[in-house]
């Protein structure tokens, strides 16, 4: 017995896992753009990577389907089971940013179609539904999570009125695409989903850093992001001595060094400048008003509003020293979500079961599991992302990375049922409206 | 009599001054753009100011003619002096910056005529040209100090080769002048120029600062540009801890803050950072890659060489302990230019005949002075500047003070005779070939 191959059930995790990787490889192939991976909403590219999908959904006795959001949906349950069969929501995405890796969201939908050939027919007395959103990363039309939108029922009317770059209205698209697929169905979640699963490359370099293969999503951090205006006076960078100055980048300068140092000094807490320009922008002129971004991240919206103002309060107290002024404004502020207790116990126990000691992660990214969240009792497992590299070609995950994530996927198969049983549906009440990647 | 009038000549200063501004709106209204100032080299805007200023120059009884670098040259002497009579030139530029304000090298060339025009025909023993340099802000060729390269001999064919935006090349374009110009002369300077006086405001708030109407120039301060790169690593912003970061723009800042605070201990120098940019530049990826520009300015070469190896030393230290890296290169190194000593010393009476305490000053902008200089011992003399705004609608000087200058332009006239028999022709040797205003 080879040693990837799982002693009770003779299951060979890692074939299965260097399958779903070679997939991820094919997958790759579909995109918009020569030489690069590019496949966003509705695309050509994306129509050629269902296709695949399909195929292979097929091969592992799944029903296929497309939705009208235009997401891929296989359900594999046994036959003796009814329509209204309590179903699990196994999920990721299978667009990408321009210029992608191979395995941010696609990833976790290959691994939802692993778990259901590593079963190898062996029945289950729920359904498990494994879904592909068609949009996460909200590049076609500047709104991410379109497709995990449209599976809760929170895909509304300003969103479909939203327009792409050649003017072409979402709802227009998406009529396009009900046409051309006259079997869609429904984008709404089936009533008796009772849980949601999604593995993804955990995008940053905290598992790596720790020795760790998968971790256990707590919490989606909530984000602020703000702009802010240092104003001070330009001038000729000869003819002005130091102590005559009001250098608006010297002073943006300063409040950057603040604010990286304060929020190191804050468990948990990020905050990142990645935007930055100045007005007159010539190497002979004392900057007269810069402007920067502001992202701050946290698991507690508490610590993260505070923090906010405690970053502004920096800020003004180091212009008003400079003799500058400075001004702010907020642009957005989305609040953390929680996944379900009930859910991260059972990711705890299928990680442990995957010989991983389980690790409590917030998540700084938003993920599909953040929007369904709202409505149905979700779950989320990073895998270990080498380099913490992501949205660009070198993204890459370890093969053994992947097998234990299948084996802590069929682990949580195993104890989903008694999670039905101990808990209730529930409908989480947060409904994040505006969310970003 | 009134109280801006001279007791020993009943010369009115405070009118001759306020006709020299009146003179420089005049000449502002001279432009290739409606509604702002700006007027290059060769263009029909400044062909219009030479008109204006050719009229003035008549009616003053000078000898009018433009060179063949498109300079405008107007001699004064008494008739009786033959044409190898010793001369000082009187000269400023009459091109601008884009958008500019009324009075930068215009109003050194208005003094010029208004100090003929106050001698009242009295006679000298020596002939004043006053010159209105063609280019002195190097915007249609990139170049600066076209006119007084030439005037000196210095404008050479590398320079002569270069391009306009409209690909003219610059030798075409003088050509096309001469021809426009059947009676040109020649751009050399007179063999028997024996000093230069520029009247020029200030560019800086440092007269103001001080309550002084004049500074007298000692030194042109030498410049060092350079462009340094700090390179870490993009990371997304929400899934990178701050302790996993290596961000090129918190690195960046730290070493803006220690060169801002390095500068300012060093008496007389200046640090200026004017250009900043991002690779990626969106507000959720942790800078991988930021460029950024240095510009040092001190009137001893030594002390702003030392200056610039101390920052770049202290940028790789910051670089090293955030493991990131920092590369740079030297884009010129330009020395600085001591005025003449005897004519400084010249200044100073006139300044103080005027009225005002002889201030020396290090002139950390670049003039045509510092181009003549090489070859006709020259004198400067800055008017204090309001804000210390220049290249800029809001650039300003006060009657008051043009009043003082003009003064010390009359005092300058009365004491060039001794300066000449104490001292022989002599000519510098430094010789700056690239050199920015």
């Amino acid at each position: 017995m080879p040693a990837g191959r799982s002693e009770k059930t003779g299951t060979d995790f890692d074939a299965l896992a260097a399958s779903a990787l070679a997939r991820c490889d094919v997958l790759a192939r579909c995109t918009e753009r020569e030489g690069e991976i590019t496949r966003t909403f509705l695309s050509p590219a994306m129509e050629e990577c269902h296709d695949h999908i399909r195929g292979w959904m097929e091969d592992a006795g799944m029903t296929i389907g497309v939705d009208r959001a235009g997401n891929l949906r296989g359900y594999y349950a046994d036959l003796e089971l009814n329509e209204d069969a309590p179903r699990l929501i196994v999920a990721s995405h299978l667009d990408t940013v321009p210029r992608a890796g191979c395995y941010d969201g696609i990833l976790g939908v290959m691994l939802g179609l692993a778990m259901v050939e590593a079963l190898d027919g062996r029945r289950l007395n729920f359904g498990v539904e494994v879904v592909g959103f068609s949009d996460e990363e909200g590049v076609r039309y500047g709104l991410p999570f379109i497709g995990s939108r449209a599976f809760i029922g929170k895909l509304l009317p300003p969103h479909l009125a939203r327009r792409d770059a050649d003017g072409v209205a979402m709802f227009a698209a998406l009529d396009g695409y009900a046409s051309a697929h006259p079997d869609v169905v429904s984008a709404a979640h089936h009533p008796q989903s009772r849980g949601y699963l999604e593995f993804h490359i955990e995008q940053g370099p905290v598992l790596e850093h720790a020795g760790l293969a998968l971790g256990v999503v707590e919490t989606i951090a909530g984000q602020s992001r703000a702009m802010l205006k240092f104003r001070g006076r330009a001038g000729h960078a000869g003819t002005t001595p130091m102590f005559l100055r009001r250098d608006a980048l010297a002073a943006a300068a300063e409040w950057l060094v603040a604010v990286e140092s304060a929020a190191a000094a804050m468990p948990g807490m990020v905050a990142t400048t990645g935007q930055i320009s100045c007005e007159t922008g010539a190497a002979n002129v004392i900057p007269g008003l810069v402007c920067c971004s502001l992202d701050v991240r946290h698991a507690s919206d508490e610590m993260r509003h505070a923090a906010v103002q405690e970053f502004l309060a920096t800020a003004r107290s180091i212009a008003e020293r400079r003799q500058i002024e400075v001004e702010h404004a907020i642009e957005y502020d989305q609040p953390a979500v929680g996944l379900d207790a009930g859910l991260i116990a059972l990711a705890d126990k299928a990680v442990l079961g995957a010989g991983v000691s389980p690790r409590h992660m917030t998540s700084g990214a938003g993920h599909d599991a953040m929007i369904v969240a709202a409505r149905i009792p979700a779950a989320m497992i990073f895998l270990r992302n080498p380099g913490g590299i992501s949205h660009h070609p070198d993204e890459a995950v370890l093969v053994e990375d992947v097998a234990s994530a299948l084996r802590a996927g069929l682990h949580f198969l195993h104890y989903f049922p008694d999670y039905l049983q101990n808990h209730l549906q529930r409908l989480t009440e947060s409904e994040p409206d505006s969310c970003t990647t």
